[in-house]
C-alpha cells in the first residue's frame, strides 16, 4: 500500500468518527433529554480526544513526506493537499495549549449564559480574559507556524487563503458605501405599510410548510431530515444530512426563512461529491463558501419576488388563510426586505448585517493582534456601532460585545465568513444571469437549472480546489464585492 | 495509579464508545433516512472494531493478574469480576473467527428479510450453514476456555451460571404441566365473548396515550424518550434511556402493552446504581433478568385487572371513546389474556410464549453440541410443534424455524432468557407480596411500593452479584418455577 493510500484510508478512519461525533452532536441539540447530558459530554470527550489522538498520530509525518514524493493524480495532489492541511492544522497547536482552551471557553461560555441576561461585563471579562490570552497565544503559534501575522492565521482555520489585507480592502470600500444606502432605504421604506403577522401559528403546521418549502428547494429526504432545535444548524453528515429550526408559534416568518437558509446548507453538503466522501478534499471549502449557500438559499432566492410569490401561496395554504393580506405576495416581500437598524447581529436584515460584521472583525483582528485589550472592547464597539449604525451601546453590554457566542469559545477570525458568504452569493448570481434564467426558473416552480449551476460549480468541486481557484473557475474572477454592492442596490434602492 | 483503577479507567474509556454505538444504533433505528445506512453501517463498523481493540489491548493481561493481588473492597472485586468477565467473552475467541460470523451472519440475515418471506428454505439453508458451523466452532472454543459444554458457553454469554442442566429440569418440569393448562384454558375461554377494537386510533392519540401509561409507571422523562421504529427495543444508556414501539392504527393494543414492557427494560436501566456508571458490574445482570424487568412490567402489573382498569380509563380517554364497550375494563382485560395456539413466537400470549421458547431451546441445545444438523432443523420444529401445541410447521419454514432472527445472526444461547424472565418475574412477585400490598398500590395510581421494592432488590444491585445470588437475596430461594406455574394456573384458571 503507497503512503498516499494509507493516509487515505487513515482519514477515512478518522472520518468515521467525525460521523459518530457529528449525530451525537445533532442528537444532544435535538432529541436528548437533560438528564442525558453528563454522560454525552464525556462521551464526545471521548471521541473527541480520539479524534486528536488519530489526527495527531506519529507516523503521518512520514506518510506525508512520502506520499509527496509518490506519482499522483490532479485529484490526488488536491486531496493530498487537504489531509496535510488538517494534519498541520491538529498538529501545530501543542496539546497542553489545546486542554488549558477547552476549559477556558467551556467555563467562559457556562458562565456567559447567565452573564449575558445580568448584563455582568464584570463577571465576563474575568473569564473572557484567559480566552483571548489563550486565543493570543493559539494565533502566535499558528502565525508562526504558517508564516502569517496572529490574526492571519486565526482567519486561515475557517477560511484557508483569506487575509487581513484582503478583508481591510473589501470591508474598507463597504464602509465606503454602506451607511449612505441604509440611511436612503430608511427614507425609502419610511412609508411602507406592513401587516405584520398576528395568531397562532402551530409547530405542526409551520413544520408541514417548511417541508413544502423544502421539497421546492430539492432537499433530498432519502439523505436527510428536519428536526427542532433552540438554535438552527445544519449538521450530520453528506449522506444523512440534519438540519433544525426553532418555532415561535405567535410568527412564521422567521423559521420559514430559517429553514431556507439551512436548507442552503444542506444542498451542499449532500452534493458533495460521493467519490470523494469521507476525505478532506470532499469536504465543504470553507466557512465562507458554506455560508455563500445558505445565503444564496436565502438571500438570492428566498428573498426574490418570484419565491415569495410560492411562500405566500404555501403559507396560505399551511395556516389555512387565504383571505389574510398577511399572506399576500407584496406584504411577504416588504416583511422580508424591511430593513432596520439594531443591536443584535442574528436579528439583523441583509442590508445591515454587513456592519455587524465588520464592527466585529476590526475589534477581533485588532485584539489578537495585540493592539488592542480586551478591556478596551466595550468601549470600541459602542464608537463603532455608533460610527456604522449611529446606534451607541454604552453600559449595555448585553446587546453590545457580549451578544455573540463566538468569542466566548475563542473563535476568532470566524465572523467575516458571514459577509464574505454573502458576496460570493451576489457574485454567483451575477454569473449565473448569463446562462440562467433564474426568475423564470423560479417562477415555473421547478429551480433545477439554478440548482445545477450550484452543483457543477461549487458542491461539487468540495475543496479540490483553493477558494480563490474556485471562485476564479465559476465566476471568472475572485471575490469582488461590487456583485454584491449592485445586488443591495438593485433590490432595496 | 493502582492497576485496578487503571482498568476502571480503562472501562469507563470502552462504555464512551458504547455510548456512541447505542446512540447510533438508535438513530439508525428510530431516524435515520435511508440514503444514510452506507455511511452508518462504515462508522458504526469502525466503532466496534474500536471497541473490540480496546477490550483485548494486550497490558490488560497484566493489569488483570496484578489487580487480583491488591486490596479491594467487596464492591471491588465484584467491579473487577465483571470488567475481567467482559475481557474473557472479548479475547477467548480469535478476531478471525469473529470476521467470518460477521460476514457471514450479515448475508444470511440480509437474505432472511426476503427468503423468510417467500418460504425458501433451500436458499436459507445454503446460507445458515455458514452460521452454524462458525456457531459451533464459537461454542467449542468458548466451551474449552471456560470448561463447559459447547453450548452452555453460549448461554454463558446472555445467562452466565445458567447450564443446560438446570434449564434441562426447568423445562422438562414446564413440559409436564403446560400443555394440559393450555388446553384447560382454551376450554374455560371457549365461551368467552371479546370485542375487538376497530376504527382507526390515530399515531399521535397512541403516543399520547402511551405516555401517559409510562407517567403512572414513573419512566422518568429526565433520563429517556419514547419514540417509533419498526422493531420495538430499549436502548440509548441509562441516564438517557430510548425506548421505541410501531403503532398500528387499526389496533391499539399491540403498541400499548409494548410500551409497558419497553418501560420494564427502561426502568432497570435507569435504575441502575449510578456509582458504577460505565462499568460492567453498573450494568444490567443478564438477559433474563433484563426480561424479567419487561415481563414483571408486562405480565405482573400490566395485565392485573386493577392496572387493565388504568388502561381502559386512559384508552378511552385518549381515543374519546367514553361508550365505546370495546374500552371496558372486562372487555379489556379479555383482550390481554386471551389464549390462542399460534405459529409465531413474537405474536404468542403469557400461557403459550414458554412452549415456542422450549422448542426452540431443545433445537439450539442439539445443533451447537452437535447432536442434530442444521438440515434436520425443519422436521424436529414440526415435530416439536405438534407435540407441544398440536400445530404443524410441515413445509412452512416462514412460520416456522425461520421466523426469528435470532439464528439468522448466530444468536444461540438467548432464546431461554425470555422465560427465564418470565419465571422470575413470578416469584419476584410471590415474594413482594408479602410485604407489599401490589393491588392495592396499583389501584390507588401511586405504584411507588413496587418500584422500590424493584430497585431495593434488582435494579439498584445491578451485576454486584451472580444471577443465583441476586434472585436468593431477592425472593429467599434461586429459581423455582413452581411460582410461574401458580401465577399461571392463578390467571388462566
Amino acid at each position: 500500500m503507497s503512503n498516499y493510500d494509507q493516509l487515505t484510508s487513515h482519514y477515512q478512519t478518522i472520518h468515521h468518527f467525525n460521523h459518530a461525533e457529528s449525530m451525537l452532536g445533532w442528537d444532544a441539540a435535538a432529541n436528548m433529554p437533560s438528564g442525558g447530558s453528563n454522560a454525552r459530554s464525556k462521551a464526545m470527550a471521548e471521541l473527541s480526544v480520539h479524534i486528536h489522538r488519530l489526527s495527531t498520530q506519529p507516523q503521518l509525518e512520514e506518510w506525508f513526506g512520502n506520499a509527496e514524493k509518490e506519482p499522483l493524480s490532479t485529484e490526488q495532489k488536491a486531496s493530498l493537499r487537504e489531509m496535510k492541511r488538517k494534519w498541520q492544522q491538529a498538529t501545530v497547536v501543542p496539546e497542553d495549549l489545546v486542554q488549558a482552551q477547552s476549559i477556558a471557553s467551556s467555563k467562559c461560555e457556562h458562565a456567559w449564559r447567565t452573564q449575558r441576561q445580568e448584563n455582568d461585563w464584570v463577571g465576563f471579562e474575568k473569564n473572557w480574559k484567559e480566552v483571548v490570552t489563550l486565543s493570543r497565544e493559539e494565533a502566535k503559534i499558528r502565525g508562526e507556524a504558517l508564516g502569517l501575522t496572529p490574526y492571519d492565521a486565526m482567519l486561515d482555520k475557517f477560511e484557508p487563503g483569506t487575509t487581513t489585507a484582503s478583508l481591510d480592502t473589501l470591508f474598507s470600500d463597504v464602509k465606503t458605501w454602506l451607511p449612505e444606502l441604509i440611511e436612503k432605504v430608511l427614507v425609502k421604506q419610511q412609508s411602507d405599510s406592513i401587516i405584520m403577522p398576528s395568531g397562532t401559528f402551530s409547530t405542526a403546521s409551520q413544520k408541514a410548510l417548511g417541508l413544502e418549502v423544502m421539497k421546492l428547494l430539492k432537499f433530498d429526504f432519502d439523505r436527510g431530515r428536519l428536526d427542532q432545535s433552540v438554535h438552527p444548524f445544519c449538521g450530520g453528515v453528506p449522506s444523512d444530512v440534519r438540519i433544525t429550526t426553532r418555532y415561535d408559534e405567535k410568527n412564521f416568518v422567521q423559521a420559514l426563512m430559517g429553514i431556507v437558509h439551512e436548507t442552503g446548507h444542506a444542498r451542499y453538503e449532500q452534493g458533495l461529491p460521493s467519490a470523494f466522501a469521507g476525505l478532506p478534499v470532499g469536504e465543504a471549502r470553507s466557512m465562507g463558501v458554506h455560508e455563500s449557500q445558505s445565503l444564496f438559499f436565502e438571500m438570492q432566492i428566498g428573498r426574490c419576488k418570484p419565491f415569495i410569490s410560492h411562500l405566500s401561496r404555501l403559507s396560505a395554504d399551511a395556516f389555512n388563510a387565504h383571505k389574510d393580506p398577511v399572506f399576500a405576495e407584496e406584504n411577504l416581500y416588504k416583511i422580508y426586505t424591511q430593513v432596520k437598524k439594531g443591536f443584535i447581529r442574528v436579528d439583523a436584515d441583509e442590508l445591515t448585517y454587513p456592519a455587524h460584521v465588520i464592527v466585529r472583525y476590526e475589534i477581533e483582528r485588532d485584539l489578537i493582534n495585540g493592539v488592542i485589550e480586551h478591556t478596551d472592547v466595550p468601549a470600541i464597539w459602542d464608537e463603532k456601532m455608533k460610527a456604522s449604525l449611529g446606534i451607541s451601546t454604552k453600559d449595555n453590554y448585553k446587546n453590545g460585545c457580549m451578544q455573540d457566542i463566538h468569542w466566548t469559545g475563542g473563535s476568532f477570525g470566524y465572523f467575516p465568513s458571514y459577509t464574505l458568504g454573502a458576496m460570493y452569493a451576489a457574485q454567483y448570481k451575477a454569473t449565473m444571469t448569463q446562462t440562467v434564467d433564474i426568475d423564470a426558473a423560479i417562477q415555473s416552480g421547478d429551480l433545477s437549472p439554478i440548482f445545477q449551476w450550484l452543483s457543477d460549480n461549487i458542491w461539487s468541486q468540495a475543496s479540490l480546489h483553493t477558494t480563490d481557484e474556485l471562485i476564479k473557475r465559476a465566476t471568472g474572477e475572485t471575490l469582488n464585492a461590487v456583485h454584491f454592492r449592485k445586488h443591495l442596490e438593485g433590490r432595496y434602492l
